[in-house]
């Protein structure tokens, strides 16, 4: 008997018969003499629905409100779930963030985790009852409702599994496994039986939206197992492990991209010390994660700054550098949506030379023009203009030997 | 400067024009000095649609689950409204029944309202702030989300205007008023300046849905002035208030009609006593709402039984009646969905005799069969085939003289 903690993703709950569709698998990890909590999202299309319908009212909304909107998803399908298993003989209940309680800090809107009370889950799973819990939400220091940022019901599922204590985390979604990238867009992808937590994480991080950065980052610092599987087959999935569990490493894991950002050049700011300061910290104080960083070097006594930030949060950056302008004094700023960044992840990178020349030879032989640059230990990320993405996955692809025979 | 309580009703909150419309009618208000709170129903079309999906999942579905789920779609409003009231310069915050809390019994599915802890709104209130309550909903014993039943926002509402001690409950909906009886059936409905709540409340329990029948209840009991109206116009509306307050009265103030009963006959039951109670207490055990009931004459020992219940309780019903077959001994029963109530309403009853006999009369005139017939002291009801429902209503408003000239 294993305790497993099962998570669905919207594609996997999307309609009702998607929804009896997840009962019957869980109803199988229950008959084969299994502990099971259940985790889900909202059905397909139902969040962005209600993220749409508060961008429409107000484009700087009141955080505080959105959550109370968009948090009511995963509670309509954790009731929905709870019905089909009870009307196949399975017992279970629904539970909202704030029933069970999911302790959460008042950052609205991308709030953390704090603490999960798992004891009175734990005794109902011991009774043989299934509680079917909310993703994506929890509860703040307000005592309002908070939710944890997109595809933060992955991060609740890894945070139940810690607080239950489980077994395994699998997490089920429209995909069967991790993949060496995005098989709509690369057709000879591969899956990976297994990638570890930190390669995993850089890929999430850059917008394989398998999991959410997060629940990757919380799985290895709680050890959790988690198993990345679909829905819609039987096929093994992909483990994700400690780096000492994969005997045979690859330099290069995976090509992944993101679409998700947008690109802010701050032009003509003084060079002086502290300017940087000066207009990152009000973002930082506005919620606002800012990512790549590029500073040019200074003409004229002036520079040029360049950063992106999630495509979200643009409205709200371009508030605070018009509120800011009298204190940092720059000339312009411009914004830039149709860029897409393009990352390079893999352990091996560590012990082998000449993955970022390779990334960037590449990208220069299709005429793709690089606009910045970062790179972490085990990734190389560079953002150029969204019409090469698919260009750019194919060629690195390719140029890293990661193509299917 | 006035404490007013403005609720609105799904179709008042629709779209998101609709929401901002109402946005702007509550600025109005506060604009005008006034301290107002707000109670929101669900989007149009949102309850059915949440409805509809636990029934497709489970026509016996768990009370607990279906109050979690459908609760969801007041939340969603109540955030969103306080988004529009926020962009336009007006405080405002969102609050789920549970958050306040909304105190109700642990009915799920149809609780009632215990208390509203009405303190912190009421502090709210005085700083200028709009609290925008998601109605239809509370919270029960168990820590669990209860909804109301349908139409319960408007119980919301009068509860809320009495525990924050209101001026006025003004009831915003997609009509202008109480009508003599439903204008798509009748254009010359004509719509009535006043009327009692003991009208009102008859109205309201035979199918004039304007306004829950609880809400009527809990506004005579707690002497709250309600207001009906409509958000999409600037009409004056009708008030209910005291009889003492309508100076002409008339004989009839309205005619009413419900398709959302069922019909069911139980054939050939013992006719001995306790055999009525052997049928209706473990409905009443399963929480179901019986309404007319007749018995009819005693033959070979046995009777038939009919009785109605609400259409959405009728498989429930059902079952119930199935599992106690054994104790009641009943050879058969039957159900019709295909039937509607007429009824015939005013205070002025009392005090004049041959309503009851016009009403059947002017049915027998059009050829229309009664199968069942109930009264009140302020009321006249009957059961007639539903394909007769706008026949019956036309004869009859004509009949009483309610014809607008």
């Amino acid at each position: 008997m294993a305790r497993i903690v099962m998570k669905f993703g919207g594609t996997s709950v999307a309609d009702l018969d998607r929804i009896r569709n997840v009962a019957a698998r869980v109803k199988r990890e229950v008959d084969a003499g299994n502990q099971v909590a259940v985790v889900v999202s909202a059905m397909a299309g139902a969040t962005n629905q209600l993220v749409g319908w508060c961008e429409a009212l107000s484009p700087l909304f009141d955080a505080r409100e959105y959550d109370a909107v968009v948090a009511t998803g995963e509670q309509v399908t954790a009731g929905l779930l709870a019905i089909a298993l009870q009307s196949i003989g399975i017992e279970a209940r629904s539970w909202a963030g704030w029933q069970i309680a999911v302790d959460t800090d008042g950052q609205h809107g991308k709030a953390r985790i704090n603490g999960i009370e798992g004891e009175v889950l734990i005794e109902r799973l011991s009774r043989g009852q299934v509680p079917v819990v909310a993703g994506f939400q929890g509860i703040g220091p307000d005592n309002r409702i908070t939710t944890l940022g997109r595809g933060g019901s992955d991060t609740s599922a890894v945070a139940l599994a810690a607080a239950l204590k489980a077994d395994r985390c699998d997490i089920y979604t429209d995909v069967d496994g991790i993949y060496t990238t995005d098989p709509r867009i690369v057709p000879k992808a591969r899956k990976l039986a297994k990638i570890t937590y930190e390669e995993m994480l850089e890929l999430a991080s850059v917008g394989a939206k398998v999991l959410q950065t997060r629940s990757v980052e919380l799985a290895m610092k709680e050890r959790v197992r988690v198993q990345v599987l679909s829905s819609f087959s039987d096929a093994p999935g992909t483990m994700v492990v400690d780096e000492d569990e994969i005997v045979e490493q690859e330099i290069v894991a995976g090509i992944a991209y993101s679409r998700d950002e947008a690109k802010v050049t701050v032009r003509r700011v003084p060079d002086k010390p502290g300017i940087a300061a000066a207009i990152f910290v009000p973002l930082a104080e506005a919620n606002i994660n800012v990512d790549m960083i590029v500073q040019n070097v200074s003409e004229d006594g002036t520079t040029d700054m360049t950063f992106t930030v999630g495509k979200t949060d643009l409205a709200k950056a371009q508030a605070t550098l018009e509120a800011v302008r009298g204190a940092i004094g720059y000339a312009e700023f411009s914004t830039d949506k149709d860029v897409a960044k393009i990352s390079v992840v893999g352990v091996g990178m560590r012990s082998h030379a000449g993955v970022a020349g390779t990334m960037f030879k590449t990208l220069a032989d299709r005429g793709i023009n690089i606009q910045v640059i970062s790179t972490s230990e085990i990734k190389v990320s560079v953002l150029i203009a969204a019409e090469y993405t698919e260009l750019a996955v194919r060629a690195l692809h390719g140029a890293y030997d990661l193509d299917a025979q």
